[in-house]
């Protein structure tokens, strides 16, 4: 409870030692208006408590003069205050700070506190070691770990159809937790067409990219202490996600055929397992494709211990030798297989519009998991992606991009054979945007991305490798002159390194 | 392990009774390649476990007969086939299916099988009952429970700037999951000009919407088991999350003046308390707002007890009478608060867009969480307000809104007075997007909403409140001539319940 405080009488004189002129700071070419500036000081010198209930306040002609004010100004500000509950007036006594307000323990002035509430849980803890975004703001020229180039991205189309489509006030209301309905028609078709996934419309969820794709799927999937198997190295966003979901990981080895059937089946016999995690077509990171028999030998498995597989196929698109193989999803007849995919790779990281795509039941049960942590996609968005995928552009631009990056990853095979052969080596990927190289035990990859750093090119993810020693040179987001300019200074590094 | 096969020799004759006409179905409209359509229905006969493993095929010329296909389309796809690995060709024997494949489990042929994987845990049991997307194709007329004329909605100015800003590369690639830096930097501005509310641009994390911004607070802040103080009456989707985040709700009154703090201490006093969520401006659903002593002493509390204050803040910017009171966050000096607020009600539901205003130890800390769930926002279209905010046509369209909404709230007032004022009961609202009414005992609000669906106006939310016999009548979205209509059959529909 509040102290007692001094009565009125008291504090009519404390009123003019008060030191208003430092606590009401008015900024003359602020957008807010003046009386609203000394309502919203006022408040914040009553809830630092420094302006304690029942405190009687200056005359508005003194404060008005102190603060270079007219006296309308100041008593507009009052009144407004006496409207909101704050001051209270007592005829022929004054104002005063409203004795109906709690005594607020006094703080010293300071924009920003820290939280009472940071939670101390152990997911908390584990959220703060995931590495944040990698900026490289003095990056010149980045190699990332497979990104397309975003100069290629039909974005000019996209926001007309957006445009086009936010001029209908439907488009613009609440929608369809699960997506439009007409970008899942036109999706089920174009996956049937290109991979030979055969769902309906019912069967697809939108997603925000495919990150929010894993996250559902794990997250409704586990339960605490769950295992799910991974590759022993793996998506480390994935990675994150199974964790914070509560699951336990078992690793596989991963060799040039994708992952150990074999190891699966081992850790199936000892215990129970609820998922796998596999990027099948160009596996994250190594780039190798998933053969066909440890396909149907990893179908086999789910189908007899009874595990969910949850296929992230972000870059089935981009595939540069003979056919692409059919996605899990596509041979799964028994149900096994969450199938997770994106426009990310396909157009550009900004456009944010995944989806995922599973038996009815399973879709049914998650759909209301994706409203409550976010209502519903982005319904403009959406339907533009559905109106530029049924004109044909999609797949326009998905073979115009795929011949450039097959000349790009072919650059790169070659500046590679030429000048990197005794330091790097790697696989020419069939497939994705990303070359896997292993670097010799005389380059240490972190040691390298340092130099790289040094001069303005960055070397994107290496972190994630280091035990591996291996590093994602991405090729598609760079013309060849950049990735010889990029890789030059690649070459430099390893110079210096070894020098040393 | 697979059965021992017939060998090819005898298989030879089988391949020709297999009913290969009805199992490679073609569609010749489709964009498909004929050879790949070949391909996907072989692989589908194999994984099906109605091909098995060394199972000699027929030739292609006869195939080819069959289908009514040049023998060449064939080739073409048992060699694509052969590449992939599901056929080997023995020289001199004829092809067959692999025999490293697995032999699968023979299934009907089906589309769209049942998941394997639906989990039955408590939280998904859970999620199965959340209320889905409200959609009533048939209404003409939708009466929301507040949502705002997106009629009104700038989109054209606003996806224009979506257009230019998708000009520049660096706004396509992968962003910062915080949100663009310069629409967190003209936020923060806006916050402290219209709400007092004081923050730097690393105190805001972006969000989809404030739907993101309640999951990614409870999901951080809850244990399972962890005390959440709610309203008896409170935001439906808010109450959802809580649940599944593991929180265990305890409400409390809420009266004319908002939630009671008398309750919300004597809960205090009785067993730790973990965060307390609130819409406080106007309150969701009776659109009452919290008085000030009512907010010090909240924040006393918050301060005493150590629990965090969810701040729902979605509708700020729509208030009637006088100047709308800070938010609690505002007035917060010991960092109790957590503040949510959304551009979805300023302009449309459609723009995903909203913000977590809170301490930076906590930004810091939930902001890897927010990558995990859903990678980044929409850079595009954050920059896009961020250009049209600092252009002053935020505030331009909020002013414009403004005196439309208090037109029609005004209307609606007058309409309730005039022709149910036997029937509803209602405070008109100082602020937001509807009107909260409740029913006298003679009318059932469900069976009303079910007679007005029957003429094509929809009440929507009405299920929610059935057991207040309350209605939030959104006036934001209809015309006056619109809100007419719809009540007009509001009114025939409580005669016709009458009647009965």
């Amino acid at each position: 409870m509040p102290d007692p405080l001094p009565t009125p009488v008291i504090t009519l004189s404390m009123g003019q030692l008060y030191p208003w002129k430092s606590s009401i700071s008015l900024n003359r070419q602020s957008n807010r208006a003046m009386y609203l500036q000394i309502v919203d000081a006022l408040i914040h010198e009553i809830v630092s408590g420094r302006l304690a209930p029942e405190y009687k306040m200056p005359g508005s002609r003194y404060l008005a003069s102190l603060l270079e004010l007219n006296r309308k100004t100041v008593s507009i500000a009052y009144d407004e205050l006496t409207a909101q509950g704050w001051l209270k007036t007592i005829p022929a006594k004054g104002t005063f700070v409203s004795d109906s307000l709690p005594q607020m323990r006094p703080v010293a002035p300071t924009d920003a506190p820290t939280s009472t509430y940071l939670p101390e849980t152990s997911h908390f803890k584990f959220a703060t070691l995931v590495s944040s975004f990698r900026s490289s703001p003095k990056a010149q020229l980045r190699i990332t770990d497979g990104s397309p180039d975003v100069r290629l991205a039909p974005t000019e189309e996209i926001y007309r159809w957006c445009r086009q489509v936010a001029k209908s006030a439907t488009s613009l209301r609440y929608q369809d937790e699960q997506g439009d309905p007409y970008l899942r028609d036109t999706l089920a078709q174009y996956l049937r067409e290109t991979r030979g996934l055969v769902c309906q419309t019912e069967q697809i969820l939108i997603t925000r990219g495919s990150q929010m794709g894993i996250f559902l799927a794990f997250q409704s999937l586990l339960r605490a202490g769950d295992t799910v198997i991974v590759g022993e190295v793996s998506y480390p966003e994935a990675n994150r996600v199974i964790t914070l979901c509560g699951g336990n990981r078992q690793e596989v080895p991963v060799d040039e055929q994708g992952l150990s059937t074999d190891a699966i089946k081992a850790i199936c016999q000892r215990q129970p397992v609820r998922a796998l995690y596999i990027t099948s077509h160009h596996y994250y990171p190594t780039t190798v494709t998933l053969s066909i028999d440890r396909r149907m030998k990893l179908l086999a498995l789910a189908q007899k211990y009874g595990f969910a597989i949850v296929e992230d196929d972000y870059d089935y698109d981009f595939h540069y030798a003979s056919s692409p193989l059919l996605p899990l999803a596509s041979l799964d007849t028994h149900g096994c297989v969450i199938y997770l995919g994106s426009f990310t790779k396909c157009i550009a990281p900004a456009i944010r519009v995944g989806y995922l795509a599973a038996p009815t039941d399973f879709i049914r049960a998650i759909t209301p998991y994706r409203r409550l942590i976010d209502r519903q996609g982005d319904p403009v968005m959406e339907r533009a992606l559905a109106k530029w995928i049924e004109a044909g552009d999609l797949q326009r631009h998905v073979k115009k991009s795929l011949r450039i990056y097959r000349e790009r990853r072919n650059f790169l095979s070659q500046y590679l054979r030429e000048h990197l052969g005794c330091t790097f080596s790697f696989q020419e990927p069939e497939g994705g945007m990303a070359t896997w190289v292993r670097c010799t035990p005389s380059v240490d990859p972190l040691k390298l991305a340092q130099y790289t750093a040094s001069q303005k090119v960055s070397l994107e993810g290496v972190e994630d490798w280091q035990h591996y020693r291996g590093i994602r040179l991405g090729f598609a987001s760079l013309t060849s002159d950049e990735l010889a300019r990029g890789m030059d200074v690649v070459v430099d590094g390893i110079q210096h390194i070894q020098k040393k």
